[in-house]
C-alpha cells in the first residue's frame, strides 16, 4: 500500500479543518466567549501541527492512488477529523469525557445527530460550541458527497477510487468528464439550496443563528438542533420548510444537476425519485391515519407531525417535533423500516438508499420467475439503462454485509442492560446515520446510559454506515494493512 | 399449468392424511376417549371423501411435473393438510375458534410449536388431542425430508421438482439415483432415531405417552410440549436427553447415510456440520456465563438451562426449561439471532440454514478482496466443491427475500397495540418455525392475545418459512396461476 498518499492527504485533511475551525471561532468573537474561542484556537493549532507534520514526513513518492488507498484515505480522514473535532467539547469542560465527545463529533460528521446530551440547553450554553456541533453535519454532508475529492491536487483521475469509497449509492458516476468539476457543481448545489432554506426559515421569524443551525442539520440530513425539544417548539411554517428540504437533501444531487441542464427526461423516468417520494407519501399518510385515533388532534396537526417525522427518518435526519416513540406500534414499525430504506443514492442521507431497495425488489421478483422458467433470460433496467449483473451482485452482497453489521453490532451492545427495542434501534439508528431511535434511546432520551465500550462501537458503526461499511472494514481488518 | 396434477396430488396427500388420522383414533380408543374419538372419525371422513373426489374429478391427462407445478403441489399440500387437521379441534371444542385452530395445526405441520393456547393443561384434556398436535410434528417433520416425494407415483423422475420446491437448504442432491430410494433411506433414519429417543426418555423414567410426545417434538424440531411449562419439570436427564436429539435432529440428514456408508471423510469436513456444533458450542458457553450472574444458580445448571435453550432455539424446536425471556440482553440477543440462523440444511429444522450463513459470510469475505483487487477472481469452495456462481447468487437473493419477508410480516403485525420486541420476535419466531420468542410472545406467554388477521398471517409465515417462502410467495401470486 501506498501509505504515503494516505498520511500525505490526511494531512492535507487536517488543513482544511484548521481552516473550518475559523468560522466557530468567529462565532465566539460575535458572542463574546473568549474562553471557548482559546479552546477552538487551540485545537485549530493542534489540527494545523498535525497537518504540516503529516505533508513534511509523508511526502509521497508518488501519487498513485488505487483501491485500497481510496479506502484507506477516506477512512483515516474521517476518523482523524473526528478525533480532532472533538477537542473544543473537552477543553470547554461541556463534555469532559473524550470519549463522549468523539461519539458526538463522530454523530455531527457522519451526520447522524445521535447524543449522549440528555437536555442540550443545559450542556452546552455556547453558541460557538453549538454551531461548531452544527457545521459538523453540514461539513459531513458535503463531505460525503464531494469534499475529499474537492481537495486532492487537481488533476489526479486516479482519485474516482475516492469517489467510489465515498459517495453512497451502488453506482457512482462523474457528472462531466472531469471529476473537479463533478465536485464544483454539486458543492454549488449544497451552498444554494442552503442559503434558499436559511432564508426561508428567517423568513419564518426565525433568527439568524437558529436559521443556520437548523440549515446545517438539515442540509447534511443530520439532526442536532439546540432545543432539549429538537424543533418542537418552532412554528408549524418553520416545520414544515424543514419537513421540505430534508426530503430534497435526500434526493441524488446529480437530478439537481440535470434539472439545472433543463433535462427533465431523466428526472421524470427516475425510478429511484418516485420510489422515493412514494414511499414517503405512502408512509406519511399510512401514520397521518394512525396517530389521529390516538392523539386527539385534527388531521393538518396529525398530518404535519406524520410529514415531518417521515421526511426526518427517511432521510435519515433525526430531528423530531413529537415524541415519536410514543406513537402506536404501526407508526413505530413504519418509521423503523424507513431507518433501514433511507434517502437517495448520491445525496447526503444514510441508510440503504432507495435504489438499493428499487433493485433488490426488482431482483427478488426476477427470481420468482426465474424460478417458474428456469431457461429464461430477463434483464433488469434500472434508471433507463440496462443494470449489469456484477452490479447487482454487489448490491445483493452489500445488502448481506449491512444485515451482518447490524446483526454485529446488535449483538456487541447487547452487553448493555437495556432491553432489545434500545440496544437494536440503538444499532440501526446509528448504523443507518439517522440519531434517535425508539424506547431508551428515543427522541426525548439520549445515548448517555450507554458505556464508553458500546459509545465507541456506536461511533465504529456510524463511520461504516456512513462510508458504505467497506471502508471501515478494510480499515480495521489486519491483512488490509500488509504493506503490497 | 397442469392443475389436474396438482389437485390430484392433493388428492393422494387427503388419502394420506386419512390413514395418519387413524393414530390418533387408537390412541382416543385406549383412552376411552369416546367422543374425541368421533371427531376424528368425523375429520377421517371429511379427508377421505376429498381425497376419493379430487382423485376422481382431477385425474391428470399426463403426469408432467414442471418447476410451477412442484411449487404449487408443496404449497397446496401443506395448506390443505393443515386446514383439515384443525378440525378434530374445533369439532371437539378444545379450540372453538377455527382461526385458532387452523393456526394450531400450521404451527404444528410446519414444526414451529407457537401456540394460541396460554396453557395447554387447562385447554386440551384429551390425550388423543395432544398426541395428535404432536404428531403434525413428526409428519411435518418427515414431510420437510421427503413425505411429498414419497407418496407420488414411483418412476416419476420429474418430482425432482418437488424435492427441490420442499428441502431446505441452498442445494439439493439425491443421495441415490433414484428419488425413491433416497426418500426410503431419510425414513429409515428418521424412525431410527426417533426410536432411539424414546427408548432413552423411558429409560429415563418419561411415560410411553409423554416419551413419545416429546419425540415426535424433537424429531420434528417442532416444539409442542404437553405441560405449561414446556419441558421444565422433566428430570436434568431427560431434558439432557432432548437437548442432545435436538441437536441431533438439526443436522443434514445426508451425514447420518454417509455415516452409516463409513464414509467418514465428507462428514469431517463438512463445514455446515463444524459451523453448526461452533456456533451452538459458543453460545452455549457465553450464555452459560451470562445467566450464572443473574441467576443465583451453580454452573452444572446453567450450563443445562444454556444447551437447552440453545439447541431448542438455534434448531428452531422451541421446547424450552425456563422462562428465558426473564434473561439478561446478551442472553436473549444472542438466541434472537440464533432464530434466524436455523439449523442445517436438509435437516427438520427452519430458520436461514448454517450451510446459507456460512456461504454467506464467504461472499462477503470474496467480496471485501474483490474490493482491494478488482481483477482477481476468487472461487469459494464449499464442502469439498466449487460453489457455482449462480447458486451463490440465489443464496444472496434468498437472503434478501427472507429479509424481505420478516419486514412485510412485521408490518402487518404492527396494526396490534404490541411493543416492537412482541411483534419482531413472533414474526421472527413464526417465519423460521422457532416457536416462542420474545415479551408477550415468551415461553411462558402465548399467541393468544393475537387478533385472527394476524393469527392467519403468522401461519403464512410459518408456512413460508417452511417452505423457504417462493412456493408460497407464488402460490398468492396472482399472476403464477395463469394457464400456461
Amino acid at each position: 500500500m501506498n501509505r504515503r498518499i494516505v498520511l500525505f492527504t490526511v494531512g492535507r485533511i487536517a488543513l482544511i479543518e484548521t481552516a473550518l475551525l475559523i468560522l466557530p471561532m468567529i462565532v465566539c468573537l460575535i458572542y463574546g466567549e473568549y474562553s471557548i474561542l482559546f479552546c477552538f484556537a487551540v485545537t485549530a493549532g493542534i489540527s494545523l501541527a498535525f497537518g504540516l507534520v503529516l505533508r513534511l514526513i509523508a511526502r509521497p513518492r508518488n501519487h498513485l492512488i488505487f483501491a485500497r488507498e481510496g479506502f484507506f484515505i477516506v477512512a483515516s480522514a474521517w476518523i482523524f477529523v473526528s478525533a480532532v473535532g472533538a477537542l473544543p467539547f473537552v477543553f470547554s469542560g461541556s463534555i469532559p469525557n473524550y470519549c463522549d465527545a468523539f461519539f458526538e463529533t463522530v454523530s455531527g460528521f457522519t451526520t447522524t445527530g445521535a447524543s449522549i446530551l440528555p437536555n442540550v440547553e443545559e450542556a452546552i450554553q455556547s453558541q460557538g460550541l453549538l454551531f461548531w456541533r452544527s457545521f459538523t453535519h453540514w461539513i459531513g454532508g458535503m463531505g460525503v458527497l464531494v469534499f475529499l475529492l474537492a481537495v486532492l491536487p487537481s488533476g489526479n483521475e486516479r482519485s474516482i477510487h475516492i469517489l467510489r469509497a465515498e459517495v453512497p449509492g451502488p453506482m457512482v458516476g462523474k457528472l462531466v468528464p472531469r471529476l473537479k468539476d463533478t465536485a464544483k457543481i454539486l458543492y454549488l448545489i449544497y451552498f444554494a439550496i442552503t442559503l434558499l432554506e436559511t432564508v426561508l426559515l428567517i423568513a419564518g421569524g426565525m433568527s439568524l443563528f437558529d436559521s443556520l443551525v437548523h440549515t446545517f442539520g438539515t442540509a447534511g440530513t443530520g439532526g442536532f438542533g439546540i432545543k432539549a425539544d429538537s424543533v418542537a417548539s418552532y412554528s408549524p411554517y418553520c416545520q414544515w420548510v424543514i419537513t421540505v428540504f430534508m426530503l430534497i437533501f435526500g434526493i441524488n444531487f446529480n437530478l439537481f444537476y440535470l434539472l439545472l441542464l433543463k433535462r427533465l427526461r431523466p428526472v421524470l423516468h427516475s425510478a429511484e425519485l418516485w420510489a422515493y417520494l412514494g414511499i414517503a407519501a405512502a408512509a406519511t399518510m399510512v401514520i397521518t391515519w394512525d396517530i389521529s385515533k390516538y392523539a386527539d388532534c385534527l388531521w393538518p396537526e396529525s398530518l404535519r407531525h406524520a410529514a415531518f417525522q417521515v421526511s426526518s427518518i427517511m432521510t435519515t435526519t433525526g430531528f423530531s417535533t413529537t415524541d415519536f416513540n410514543a406513537w402506536p406500534s404501526l407508526s413505530k414499525s413504519i418509521l423503523f423500516l424507513l431507518m433501514l430504506v433511507g434517502g437517495c443514492a448520491g445525496s447526503t442521507a444514510g441508510g440503504l438508499k432507495v435504489s438499493r431497495v428499487v433493485l433488490l425488489f426488482r431482483m427478488a421478483r426476477r427470481e420468482l420467475s426465474r424460478l417458474l422458467h428456469p431457461r429464461s433470460v430477463r434483464v433488469i433496467v434500472f434508471e433507463e439503462k440496462r443494470a449489469d449483473e456484477p452490479m447487482l451482485n454487489s448490491v445483493a452482497l452489500y445488502f448481506v454485509v449491512y444485515m451482518m453489521f447490524i446483526g454485529g453490532v446488535f449483538l456487541l451492545l447487547s452487553f448493555e442492560p437495556f432491553n432489545l427495542e434500545t440496544n437494536l434501534s440503538a444499532t440501526v439508528a446509528c448504523f443507518n446515520n439517522v440519531g434517535p431511535g425508539f424506547a431508551g434511546v428515543g427522541p426525548t432520551a439520549s445515548y448517555a446510559a450507554y458505556s464508553d465500550l458500546s459509545k465507541l462501537v456506536l461511533s465504529l458503526a456510524m463511520l461504516a454506515g456512513r462510508l458504505e461499511i467497506f471502508p471501515i472494514l478494510l480499515f480495521f481488518s489486519p491483512s488490509s494493512w500488509k504493506a503490497q
